[in-house]
């Protein structure tokens, strides 16, 4: 579906779910290559700047989760936003509909203004960029959750697979934030200098170094985790052996004096059970100061 | 076995199977180095672009593993394709049948074609490049299977040794990918700019960055499972630690009272087996008292 | 609230708590960007150096953690300063009162001082990166009393979660740090040589390598602890089972004989008891020698 | 020892086990710095390439390892070749014999040969290189028999001690590669371009690339011992906790109908015993059911 | 303490232990910055190179390790040595004397020597690079003591502090090793070509390189231990399981017929006890086949 979203001092069209010979038409129209403008076909087409002829071929990505119970890739987390501009004419392709560019059209494009198609294009993928804020902010509160789980030490919670999935998560923006980067770079290198890039350099690489934080912490998280298992098990262990070195023996004497043997002087002895328990209890005792010497006590 | 697919603008000659006689034969008529025509004799040689004189030689590895149950080096998965090429020939020099070959001569050689032996050369890369995909989603898939019955927490399988060899396959692949990466940014370099080139680079990054992520599932999964594994070792050990630390102070209550000393004065009391029931419920009430405060029930 | 610190060879002008009607004012009286300008309404924005017609835009962030248990973002831990300068003019603005720069004033602005607007800058900048010293050793300090709890063998503590805050406070330092490197280069390269930016630089490269120290230290203790956990539950687990081997069998010898069998031969022999003994103690020598092949004991 | 190999179109001179009075009298007679000399005397030093006036000075170090049982240094392993040349002369100095340069005069310098002494010490640089195919294939061999040790699940061996030795062995292999990939890229910018030198690159690169395929597969071969541990750990607690769960309760029943206490009713019913073994399969039953809940049968 | 080491063909001023005055006192005599000199000032100055007007300013750290129990930081380790040098004069400063520049002084300073103050210089990093070689064999050799004891495998020892302590001074040894790079390699940027340059990067790279094997041998260490803890841990067990899963029953058996019940058939019976050992018999032949089974036998 065509629509010319601005006609003025350049020309804005705007294409949602293009078909192969609509591309190719707009490829001779505008004099294009047919394999740049193919890749708006792609849909898992990663973000790229392509210089064709006096045209700039920009992809960024959007973020935009279908509704998956753990989506992974790249086509499950975000959608493809196709630009290609000159000095007269942006023309715009996605699949999924935008509705933010009638809101810059709006708000940039109002009679007298000064706006290039290039500069359109930098708002768009800002806003772009700026959809990867939220998901950072719900991931890095996932991340809070599950930390507080592990350190309130009595977790039974399934904690590993939901850190598998955020962590993917994590990974995939991370990477498209990357290579937006480089993105961003060659818009900057090809245009006049423009505080507007700037601006977009510097909420990239804020929004990158979050991603960055949130994935150090998921990997130190599963490290943290690791290390209070073997603590917990090393604790728990503790007691157990405790227990049964000292119990082990003990059962085994009043094994012993259970044995139904005929002859088994000691039983007769007035004092045999107090005997008997006697001897239990200098075996506690050597038991005891040896755990104490091993400083297990 | 020589032949000569396309004869008209330039000349396309395919060799397979080569002979090292043929290749001295071929690096003479076409004014070739010795070394360089020899690479192709070696099986497991890295792709690579050189700068022969007038002619260009690359090498590029296809994907096509050998019927092997674990194969893991660089000759086990895929095979080699030798290309010579200057602006009035290009030689195809490779050990198994390439059937594309005549493919790409019908889709592209037809009369009143406009494509140089560098182009040729260029959708034979890609063709060998685009034959990464399939094994990644392979990959993919058989990591995803892994995950699943990981975290189906019931799982019996042996799966350390799969996601080991699953690895070495993932390793190999990207690494040919980044030397391909290297490939194509040469001849990107020495040709003239090249919308197809520039498809070809997209493809190798988006399969390139594919490997990575399977790469970085792989050593996370191993992760995420060892943190399963002491997870589930410290619940065990917790059950029989609990178990163990209430009965066996009750065994051993027991085992006292089932001594044979002739004088066991409580023995005798009426209320001496209600008493000896009493003091292990008792015991049973600090002990359990004690796991509460550990937080341990 | 804007104030005049200094007026003389150049002004400078102080604004704390901006609002965005005051920066677009100063945007338009001192003729810079509305965006670069609104950098300074942004909370959390990372260092950065700019370049805006005639002035230098900087934004650097001093060290003042907030008062919260576990600080971990950019915010929690620093706040921003932002600089313009031109050869004319210093405009700093800020959310904080900065009192130092009183001191900055007082000590290098006094009459016949040869001071620039980029002078005072490096100043202010010297005393941001010189913000992040005392944490340093504060954390460092941290970091070596749970080392000692560590190593002291019979540690009860809970420090996995200490040492997860203190690695985020960690990281989050040294990522400013090494963007704080990025904006001195930039003013290094854009300002004549000056050897005061030369002994920021230097400030700045040992305050980041002491971050790296501490950041690997605590990496490391955590693998450490891992092996000291795995090391103690293996002396643990050998203790509990040797004591197990030995006696799980005596147990069973003194059940057997502990049996109601009417024909039981055994016990009407008068030997029968030290025999049973006897038998005991023949296990106990066997399972000894058994642990003494196997370097058990 | 001196020796001269080859003299004609250049002079071929080789020494053996080089004093420091022969290399001072070699440097000046050739007008070489004493410094760069007295590198040959050095048993350890690592490959370089210098350029001496007009003399190029290479070392390298050829694949030699001493017999010992766990060889580990760059000593261990490898011997030292130094190679000095001009267009006139080629001087070898070594420790150990090289007899493949006579073989090298054999081939390469017969009458009518077309060699440089660069080409020469390019081709003495490609045998030092090669050297390191065998040990890589030796050291491929032994970390797969590791595996297959590993992945054969009752394995008792102490390889962890093997794989540490290997690993050693390897990265000193690897590092010397990638420090002569280094020299070869100086031989490369500093002669005319020469197909063999592409060889000897294509070479080192393929051995390097090995090395790191075998280095990853070490280091990979430990987290994957470290993962089957923590499952095969995980699986035996299991049956013990089942085993204590089920017979800890059964063993106290039973010891409270052993024990002696004169007035215990339920010992005198007819079906006190029938009875009591009930109880016990119920007890069973509700574990199993338990158990079964938790997924652990 | 100012002292003039050598006057002739250039001035050598050494101080030792400067106050603040004494510097900013040589820095106006010599025309050198207030900053620049102040950073003799600082204990913990890491390596430079600077240029300052006509003047070369170079900090190096000689290894001096203070007399602690486990020094670790950079102050513990080394010591500082500043030089500032023209082509008229050589500034050393330091706080601990430096004995061999007395004899730097004798060896190269004879009359009729060719030195410049710039040569001198590189002789003192030179000196000051080799220092760190002694540590390097002594920290080896720790690693190896600690290796050898992981590997007797009955090691009871507390080597995981040790090994914590050797890694912090490997660390900090490397990190200076890396900045020492940076300073000669300006240095060799700086003045023209010199054969003791390369010498004196050629040592560094060497040391470097050791430094990097020795911390790699310590990382790979702990991931063995680990390994080994792990593999013992599970052969301990299987012990005990093994030990437990037979006896268990057993005692149970034992344990059924030892109770008092009145009426209990089985133990009239004249083969009552017999049958009973049968049983015990059929019993181990069942869970042996079971183990055998399992591998676990
Ligand atoms: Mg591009
Ligand atoms: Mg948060
Ligand atoms: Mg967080
Ligand atoms: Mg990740
Ligand atoms: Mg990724
Ligand atoms: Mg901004
Ligand atoms: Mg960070
Ligand atoms: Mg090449
Ligand atoms: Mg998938
Ligand atoms: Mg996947
Ligand atoms: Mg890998
Ligand atoms: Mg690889
Ligand atoms: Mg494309
Ligand atoms: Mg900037
Ligand atoms: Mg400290
Ligand atoms: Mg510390
Ligand atoms: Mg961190
Ligand atoms: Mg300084
Ligand atoms: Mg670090
Ligand atoms: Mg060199
Ligand atoms: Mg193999
Ligand atoms: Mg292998
Ligand atoms: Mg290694
Ligand atoms: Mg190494
Ligand atoms: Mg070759
Ligand atoms: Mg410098
Ligand atoms: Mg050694
Ligand atoms: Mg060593
Ligand atoms: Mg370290
Ligand atoms: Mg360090
Ligand atoms: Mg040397």
């Amino acid at each position: 579906m065509e629509k010319t979203i601005y006609q003025g001092k350049f020309t804005w069209l705007d294409v949602t779910q293009p078909h192969k010979i609509q591309l190719l038409d707009i490829a001779s129209k505008f004099n294009l290559h047919a394999y740049t403008v193919q890749d708006c076909l792609e849909p898992d087409h990663l973000p790229k700047f392509e210089i064709d002829g006096l045209a700039r071929f920009i992809i960024v990505r959007i973020y935009n989760p279908k509704d998956l119970e753990t989506p992974h890739s790249v086509q499950d987390l975000t959608s493809k936003i196709a630009l290609f501009y000159t000095d007269n004419y942006l023309i715009t392709i996605h699949r999924l509909p935008q509705p933010y560019f009638e809101e810059i059209e709006k708000k940039y494009l109002a009679p007298g203004h000064t706006m290039t198609p290039c500069d359109v294009a930098t708002h768009i993928i800002w806003h772009a960029v700026n959809s990867y804020l939220e998901p950072a902010q719900y991931l890095d509160d996932e991340v809070d959750k599950i930390e507080s789980a592990i350190f309130a030490r009595h977790s039974r919670g399934k904690f590993e697979e939901k850190l598998y999935h955020l962590r993917r998560m994590i990974s995939v923006n991370k990477k498209l934030l990357i290579l937006t980067e480089s993105v961003i770079d060659e818009v900057y290198r090809d245009t006049k200098s423009n505080p507007f890039i700037q601006d977009l350099k510097d909420l990239n690489l804020k929004l990158h170094s979050n991603y960055e934080h949130i994935h150090e912490d998921v990997s130190n998280l599963l490290n943290i985790y690791i290390s209070i298992s073997a603590h917990k098990t090393n604790e728990v262990m503790k007691v157990l052996t405790i227990f049964s070195v000292f119990f082990m023996p003990l059962t085994f004497i009043v094994g012993i004096y259970g044995m139904n043997f005929k002859y088994m002087p000691e039983l007769q002895l007035k004092w045999g059970y107090p005997a008997s328990l006697l001897l239990m209890l200098v075996i506690i005792v050597v038991i005891y100061t040896w755990f104490k010497r091993k400083k297990w006590l």
